[in-house]
């Protein structure tokens, strides 16, 4: 069992701060724990006494006739440090603090946030926190995002992880996932990062069997040294993924605003990420494009992909984004361009961009995929399908994605432009054949972009 | 009355080629024609004679006792040449050409394709294709977009023309739009423009009253030099942006077997845009946040913009986007400082981005963005709503909207990252108040950035 472990499984949690009353976080988080999926024990502990919720309230932790994993604080600043000290002397190994008021608000909150810290330390409790949303574990329904249900979505279970130093854009992307069908394992915003930082996070993920891909929001590294030495280690294991915030000089300055961390040069960042391994995202939309592609789907073996597509426009639009990004067109072989050209029609284009027209049903796609997959000179391959078409029976492309997918040892990324329609078959294709597919060809770009880097990682 | 107006406005339209059977264009569009808002007369033709959807099959246009306005070919292409002659003596003024078999096959098909547009010229009839799908007037309910209507949508009336050198992109684009509530006037494939090309559409839509944003997908020009004039003159009336395909070097290939344009160097389009005040777009994404943008908002009078947010992590995002586009984040007056350090929480950075924090209600919102607007140092707004908050009423929010957006002198422009609530109140937003809502900081900042790109053309 992992040290972390407390955080994320806990078998009891202490609420402190817990409470009935609208609109305080105590309410929220009572809430999640109790309507939620998690089963374990809830214990709400409130000077007030009273009942939340039909739960006894004990006024202090102490008072409870049973182990504490976790503590979950949202209570005033100022009154951690004692409540802190009772949680040691319960034995609790775990304490989520979600309040707010210390080093974030300058000298007077920094020795607050040392001495809870000290305290902690004292009776070996790690803490996350303090200023922060929390975890959010899709497995067993722990879920301290305390933001109110009809505002606030919360992704199905999946395999990414993500780790957010902004709580705020965490919920939005929890949310954002939750409606683009994103499946994630654990959503960690980890705030001020006073004792567990997200290279302690990203070393926890790494061991954790239900995390496939590490994906993370970040405005600076608590420790340099120490996140250098763990993606190195991890990026190894499994994909890490990282939009680092602060990019510009501006940036840097609102950075250091924010979160108060040392945004550090971008440069250095990037050297870092490309040094250790990590695959950057420059915006969220790259970071989800490319997150989703690292779960679902495989590395590639080399630089060179191909298109297969119904729409010309869509193909050069593609090519035009892998070229940019460096990535390179396939040059398909004698065999290969010959096969096509058997049995496409005369009009299609067997050069790459694999141009089959827009009058091409499922079992064309069949052929072409297949006769492109099978060209040793092609890495990965990008499937565009406008499912506008008449021709086209979308369910059928479906069956096409789940045999082809199933039998090809390279990537496949899909990419289906439009709207109900095309987007209800994009999610089809994604749940029945492990095959991402997006809505424009720069994001499907993106996404075989973070195979072919991390094939080149794991690959050699 | 313009020239084009028939193809656009016509009273009367005959359909060579209608068709009652199952699977053809010709029933499609019979399908869209009858059973959407068009009430100008429709009359199908077709040798085979009988009866579609009740309506008597005339075997030439010659029989029909009624001025024809349009007629639209979905015959074979060998047989248009003869029809075409009959549409001369009946008189017909436009013609729109869905068939494909043309220019875009080869040798055989160029012949073919001139002797149509020299027949057509002899008789005073402009064309519209070949080898496209035609038009979707919003207005009217013309619709020749022949694609299944549950595969695929279109957009409600607003003021974005939209003009595709790409028939099944154009659809998905279409499609898109409709899904994503983004109004068009009026959207037209062109296909092989053997007669009306992209330049005499731009400048028929520059005086459309029904249009003020005109948006392009474009893989090549006709004629340079005629682009060139008539963009020009177009975008000193209204935003013109392009987004051009055929990029790099396998870009420009695929282009060449796609819709055989030369796709002259992007280089030399870049130039021209330039020039000629044509907004550039590199992806989709950017084209739909562009168009949006230039389609509700008013141009900025400067590159200085501000970002009000109840998010760190989100608003240094926006700085780092803004930056990288060389936009300026404003650097606020002291007295703005001042008055907002007054009646923000002391933890608000009143610094640009402004952040409100976390626990900002709407309130909040209005001061922050009425003494930033208030800012002469201040050309334009990002207003990032972090809408998962509990604090943050969404309703309050749209009120705020439509008050600040009413007197604004100054382009807004809102980001509301997450799902299902936020999306709505985007929305919200977007119709009670006329800014558009993006999803992402990197796609407001888009929207700004045309805003401020178009009053760099219009404001001096």
């Amino acid at each position: 069992m992992h040290e972390l472990d407390s955080f994320f499984y806990p078998r009891s949690i202490a609420v402190i701060g817990g409470s009935e009353r609208p609109g305080t976080i105590g309410r929220a988080l009572m809430e999640n724990l109790l309507k939620g999926k998690y089963r374990g024990k809830v214990y709400p502990v409130n000077i007030k006494g009273g009942t939340v919720f039909g739960l006894k309230v004990y006024k202090s932790i102490k008072e409870i006739d049973d182990e504490i994993d976790l503590a979950i604080f949202a209570i005033p600043a100022k009154a951690i440090p004692h409540v802190m000290e009772e949680c040691g002397s319960k034995g609790v190994r775990a304490a989520l603090i979600i309040s707010a008021g210390f080093s974030e608000t300058g000298e007077e909150g920094r020795r607050l946030e040392a001495k809870v810290v000290e305290i902690a330390r004292k009776h070996g409790i790690r803490i996350i926190g303090p200023n922060c949303l929390g975890i959010y574990n899709a497995e067993n329904g722990l879920d301290t995002i305390f933001n109110p249900s009809d505002r606030q979505d919360k992704p199905k279970m999946g395999s990414i992880a993500f780790l957010s130093q902004s709580g705020a854009l965490g919920a939005a992307i929890l949310d954002w996932a939750a409606v683009e069908d994103i499946g994630m394992s654990k959503f960690i915003s980890y705030g001020n990062a006073a004792d567990v930082d997200e290279s302690d996070l990203i070393e926890y993920l790494g061991q954790d069997e239900k995390t496939k891909v590490i994906a993370l929001y970040i405005e600076g590294a608590k420790s340099g040294r120490k996140f250098l030495e763990v993606c190195n280690k991890v990026s190894k294991l499994k994909p890490i993924i990282a939009l680092k915030a602060g990019k510009t000089e501006r940036g840097v300055m609102a950075v250091s605003s924010h979160t108060g961390s040392l945004a550090g040069s971008y440069q250095i960042y990037s050297a870092v990420f490309k040094q250790t391994g990590v695959i950057k995202a420059e915006s969220l939309r790259e970071l989800f494009a490319k997150a989703k592609a690292l779960a679902l789907q495989k590395p590639a073996k080399g630089r060179s992909i191909a298109i297969v597509t119904n729409g010309g426009g869509a193909g050069v639009l593609a090519t035009d984004a892998s070229e940019s990004m460096g990535l390179k067109l396939a040059t398909l072989s004698k065999d290969t361009v010959e096969k096509l050209r058997r049995n496409l029609p005369p009009m299609a284009s067997t050069r790459n961009p694999v141009d089959i027209l827009g009058d091409a049903p499922a079992s064309r796609y069949e052929y072409a995929m297949e006769t492109v997959l099978e060209d040793s000179r092609v890495h990965g391959l990008i499937v565009i399908m406008l499912f506008q078409s008449p021709a086209l029976d979308a369910e059928e492309m479906v069956k096409v994605f789940k045999k082809i997918a199933k039998e090809s040892e390279k990537p496949i990324i899909g990419c289906a432009p439009g709207g109900r329609h095309a987007g209800k078959y994009a999610r089809k294709i994604e749940v029945a054949a492990g095959v991402p597919v997006y809505k424009t060809p720069l994001e499907a770009v993106y996404a075989i972009h973070a195979l072919v880097e991390r094939g080149e990682l794991t690959e050699k």
